[in-house]
């Protein structure tokens, strides 16, 4: 079992509005901002909780699809947009579909295990509403196989693939009931992300979530045969960013050990991109990523007092559930419905609002968990805050790519 | 000044032909491998070399723009086609322009130190010839800043960046030696070309290159007003790829000492991609990620006994010199027109022909340079070797993204 070689603490988390339909300020055919400002906003509201650049040694750039959304490669060489200062500091991207974003903080983390660094500024962002959403839609099919399964497959092709997840896990398990727990997990979202200013939902009025969304049956013609628009996560454009230190590090930036949150758990699994699952109703990669990160923090899920998870769609939320292990196979459905995974439940998630309630810029969303964590468990939660229990001090990411293929998962305590 | 908190070797280190305009079995026309087999085919090669994949405890995939070229990201999920035992293991795709390369060593050296690993496969891959080569440059322009200078820029957009700072260096240092030190570039690339089996001008017959290219007037109106097509690095399709352990890791392998190189110097240095070169005579970021692989080797240029270096462009050869410190500013172009980067010259460089020479497949590059530095010095370089001198038993990298943006710099020695 792989441990952590020296302390990691994660401080000063912030991130951009997530920008996209259903923000009052989102005008589809206005102009809006580009990677540039997103990666200068989230940077320097990070900045403005340093003493200043001199304490930032590197940086790292989470993002999934820039060359196809904005014709832009090369976001490590944005780091210097932050701050003049930070120009000729080490600076890379990383990318793994959609947990781009926690590969960026896995990728900081190893790079202060590596005393290369002491600080590194891992920010993650992605800006979608450049094209259309069925172009959009074919662009995060990169995601997939694009040689492979892409061909043959759907115009909304990672819709379609959690599509065929859910009708899977609605046969086997019980159409109804699956039904009404993706129908919760969309009302949690919606009720979350109102709590939260900077949601793509925050604005969301509608009276009763949950029956909008039993209304809306999945149309194979218009869209999905077993998902409807409700259950998708959102296009949208934002960023998001949080410092990566060692002890020296969160020493040199003189902020109180209180401020800051440790890593005590990082777990990376990767599965074979050109393999469909084993079984559409298990997310396997993520159960192994999520029990590494577990044990090397040496605890169990039933330690955990509040989670961010890869809600994409509805039913991965489901799905998750199990794959961390607070129920077994095919009690997912029950687990959400029963609502232990809304605010006042035992296991509150995506507190606010997830990818489905905050919005999913895909490369910024797995650093986002982390500062929501981090917010959380520091008490900087704001309205969404919740009240970790002490017997419960962790907190657990899960930042997944693809169809369940590529999932970087972190347990964090209280620094 | 940073150090390495370990020794780090580089064993099995293997490259794909580059292929492309020049080889025999290229054409344009008939169906052509992608990103999965190079990926299998450079990853089975370093396998080859050790005792199975039981060893291999994560996986790094430098690639610069396979969401263009091939409509494929997440290629950190295609680890598995090397093995289906290496299913699960982390593994990340990292980008920095055409230093994807370069950064996918650094971050498996960085993993290595972190303790999370003891041994990772760093491989690099791009495969490109999937569109007319004037599309390819526009997608290429996604390496500077497409928002920006790429939008009132040239269709062969990097070829134009290049092409400036050539006319730039004509006008201050002379544009007859200049242009004779292109020549003598090409002509070395395609001599030792010659000698690489792999090489994309492995084939190429001219009787004398440097005439050839002496008599191929720069054409702004055909291509660029500064350089000519020779002047450039190929468009190429392949991978490279090798193995970075710890000590640990190495023994693990059962793999000799002396089969084995160690790095000594790192150095990683990003500029801002959004401005232009203070002066388009220097390559400024390369100054100072060489400076600081040197630096923490404890040596100076005198000590390196053979180099791979990253000319994209003639001229980036003769800049590179004068940011190795081998020459002063503005002696670059005498120091490659004596002979001096020569195999039979005091600082032999790019001895399997480089990327003018061996080709260009931009995210394998800087993988493709560290093979050949573990070639050179463990006497594997076949027909290409050279003697590396033994009062200067250094090897250095230099691999960079975008028009001197982003830069690693890797300085080994025999293990």
């Amino acid at each position: 079992m792989k441990t952590l070689r020296k302390p990691i603490y994660f401080v000063s988390g912030e991130y951009t509005v997530s920008l996209g339909s259903g923000r009052p300020e989102f005008h589809p055919k206005k102009p809006r901002p580009g990677l540039e400002h997103y990666v200068a906003e989230a940077g320097k509201a990070v900045l403005a909780g340093l003493p200043g650049p001199e304490v930032i040694d590197e940086g790292v750039i989470g993002n999934f699809m820039a060359e196809r959304f904005n014709r832009q490669g090369h976001l490590g060489a944005f780091l210097s947009l932050v701050h003049d200062d930070l120009r000729h500091r080490p600076s890379i991207r990383v990318e793994g579909a959609c947990a781009s974003g926690g590969l960026a903080v896995a990728t900081a983390v190893k790079n202060v295990l590596s005393e290369q660094a002491d600080a590194v500024l891992a920010i993650g962002v992605e800006v979608q509403n450049t094209v259309k959403a069925v172009y959009g839609a074919d662009i995060l099919a990169g995601a997939g196989h694009y040689a492979g399964e892409r061909k043959a497959g759907h115009a909304h092709f990672f819709p379609d693939r959690f599509s065929q997840r859910a009708g899977a896990y609605k046969e086997r398990f019980g159409a109804e009931r699956t039904w009404e727990a993706m129908g919760r997990w969309y009302e949690q979202a919606v009720l979350n992300a109102r709590l939260n200013p900077k949601a793509q939902e925050h604005a969301n009025r509608l009276p009763d979530p949950f029956a909008a969304h039993q209304q809306m049956t999945p149309n194979p013609r218009s869209f999905c045969e077993h998902i409807n628009l409700l259950d998708c996560s959102k296009v949208s454009d934002g960023a998001a960013a949080i410092l990566v230190t060692s002890e020296e590090g969160l020493a040199r930036c003189g902020i109180a050990r209180q401020d800051a949150i440790e890593l005590v758990g990082l777990g990376h699994a990767v599965g074979d991109l050109t393999a469909p699952p084993d079984d559409p109703t298990v997310l396997d990669t993520t159960r192994v990523a999520t029990r590494r990160a577990m044990e090397m923090a040496g605890i169990t899920v039933s330690e955990i007092g509040v989670f961010e998870i890869h809600d994409c769609f509805t039913i991965t939320a489901i799905l998750s559930c199990e794959a961390l292990g607070l129920c077994g196979h095919g009690e997912g459905a029950d687990y959400v419905a029963a609502g232990h995974t809304r605010r006042d439940g035992a296991t509150p998630m995506n507190t606010g609002g997830g990818l489905v309630g905050y919005g999913h810029p895909t490369g910024a969303s797995g650093v986002r968990m982390v500062v929501d964590i981090w917010r959380q468990l520091t008490g900087k939660a704001g309205d969404f805050q919740v009240e970790v229990p002490s017997d419960r001090p962790y907190g657990l990411t899960i930042s997944m790519g693809g169809n369940d293929k590529s999932v970087v998962s972190c347990v964090f305590r209280r620094g």
